[in-house]
């Protein structure tokens, strides 16, 4: 590890320590080194509050004459919430600027670089790269696709199996599981589930930590005829908000009930296989939902795996085997006909959590089907 | 790692090499070591050949004298086809013998042990008994329970699927995990899999093993009727031996036409869910199989799976997503009304073998449904 990456991964882990607080901005990171001192450190905590540069040069005061700023992303060329954060850099009086990525935000895209370039400053872009594109895997989507970043998470026997064939699911997995979920339900904006799992289980959706700690994500459930019960949990609007996705058309008489409920009924287009997932992701995106965790059920996970909107799977596997024809598994839906059809990922990590195993996986890049 | 841990792993590895070729023997390994000086190496390579103690004692001579033999398994105090080597330990002069594990065969039991320490000889036991038990998982089993030991094996994606269900699964995993079963059908003494395999794929259940070595193991289908066609793969006896496990009160003829083709018949008793896998396991075992790899399909791994048959699990996860209701999943039978009743196993070891990730679980200890 040469310095330079040494000082972007302290960088790095500075912007991580804010997961799941800054949406829709992204994580950032900030450290400032003058004659192999760290002068100045920042992060990004919260949208609306100083970017991370503003902090660590508070931090550096005149340290930064002349010292080398790492920065996690390109610093912002564009006034926002805060004024431009290639400015401050500039006129900091630094000589140096190392940045892991750049701006995938299309107003900025390369324009903070330049306007330091042209100032004089040497820039090194590129340090730590990908490191920094995974760390901000949910806003680089988000600046791309203007669609909120989809991971989906099963919890599934050794033998492929979510639940029986009664529903019966209570536990597949572990304690230590079931909290890092949790974790992630912290960390995204929305939580999504289709109704037939509202109507089964009564979930809550909620966020609940050991810690006592935790935000809770927006409830979202994909309902198309309205079919959810009165007196389903996730219509308590106190705990956490709401919104349900209907059909087009359904009775605006139902819409309204749930409406003066405190609920938000979004209604989208149906074709065949139900919603239009698409146009329901660019939707919910407009209502400010960056990232959603699909927690099922298999029919639901499925309609996002036939239309290519999982980008991230979360997946755990417990040490039981449950067996059984008509048992439940994590992906129903269309029934392909050969194994050619199936999707590729990219496995990215295997990890002991508690007594189960975390898989991460990536669809693999440039899959379309 | 102690000084005596370091030269039982040298002997275990040594144990290890012969992989596949000792059966129905244990694997075991020897070290002889004089002053910090290792003087003697040995291995059990193939039944009917000496024990790894033999090898070891010949070549280190007189260097034995005052020297600490390191064994995997505690030396035989029986007469088979070679004499007890607890004998040979005795009359070598070594003045200390260090054993990773009681040799679990009821001939010996620690007869061995202490034939050696009625001889004045310092004796020690269990210096990384765990890995030596790993080693022979196999053997143990054999010896303890009289029937062959048990790998279900089978690979999935990463939402549990086998196959379409047209029954298409070629491939679900790379050629690095296909080869990777292969080397495990070199080291078992029998491949099972039901006759509905067999009418779908005509698989020959050979070893092919890209450096051209590879034992076949012998054939098992599990075929109660006897419907096996005709031409089937399995059938050419010239490739490797085969026999079939059919319902007692089958028609003769039907089971004389196979016997004419040199295949084996095993009828064995019937229950409601199939032929009595006990009573099968029982029968094989006194064929000379003392240890089986199950390759499927769903029907007959659920029913090792109900009768508590199964004893090692390898499982291959590959990066691929397919979904689908009516796909096939690795374990089908009886299906379970709760996910209480899902049988627990422990989480071994978890590998990447080429772009799949391989996982090795064991039933948990004590688990009897």
């Amino acid at each position: 590890m040469t310095a330079d990456e040494k000082y972007m991964q302290l960088a790095l882990d500075l912007a991580a320590s804010a997961r799941g607080n800054t949406n829709p901005n992204p994580l950032v990171g900030a450290v400032i080194v003058k004659d192999g001192v760290i002068v100045g450190t920042g992060l990004h905590r919260k949208a609306g509050e100083p970017h991370a540069e503003v902090h660590a040069f508070r931090m550096a005061g005149e340290h930064a004459q002349g010292a080398t700023v790492y920065v996690t992303l390109e610093p912002c060329s564009h006034y926002g919430k805060t004024p431009p954060c290639a400015n401050l850099v500039k006129d900091s009086g630094v000589s140096r600027v190392v940045v892991a990525m750049q701006d995938p935000n299309p107003s900025v895209a390369g324009r903070g670089i330049q306007l330091l370039r042209d100032a004089g400053i040497e820039v090194e872009v590129g340090v730590l790269e990908e490191q920094s594109r995974r760390l901000n895997e949910r806003f680089i989507h988000n600046m791309l696709t203007k669609r909120p970043f989809v991971l989906a998470k099963y919890a599934m026997t050794l033998d492929g199996k979510i639940a029986a064939h009664t529903g019966h699911s209570k536990w597949v997995t572990g304690e230590v599981a079931r909290e890092d979920v949790h974790h992630i339900r912290h960390e995204v904006d929305g939580i999504l589930v289709g109704v037939g799992t509202v109507i089964a289980d009564n979930p809550s959706l909620t966020t609940r930590l050991k810690q006592g700690y935790g935000k809770n994500p927006v409830r979202i459930i994909m309902d198309s005829l309205l079919r959810i019960p009165p007196h389903a949990h996730v219509l308590n609007i106190e705990q956490a908000k709401t919104i349900i996705v209907c059909s087009k058309g359904v009775e605006q008489e139902k819409i309204t009930a749930l409406e003066k409920k405190g609920v938000t009924v979004l209604p989208v287009s149906r074709e065949r296989e139900g919603l239009v997932i698409d146009e329901m992701l660019e939707k919910l995106y407009q209502l400010g939902i960056t990232d959603i965790l699909v927690e099922g059920g298999s029919a639901v996970n499925a309609s996002f795996l036939q239309n290519g909107a999982i980008n991230k799977y979360v997946i755990y596997v417990a040490p039981k085997v449950l067996g059984g024809r008509l048992s439940l598994t994590p992906i129903a839906g269309h029934s392909p006909t050969s194994m050619e059809e199936a999707w590729d990922v990219e496995f990215d990590s295997f990890d002991k959590v508690g007594q189960d195993l975390r898989i991460i996986a990536y669809p693999k890049k440039g899959e379309k089907k």
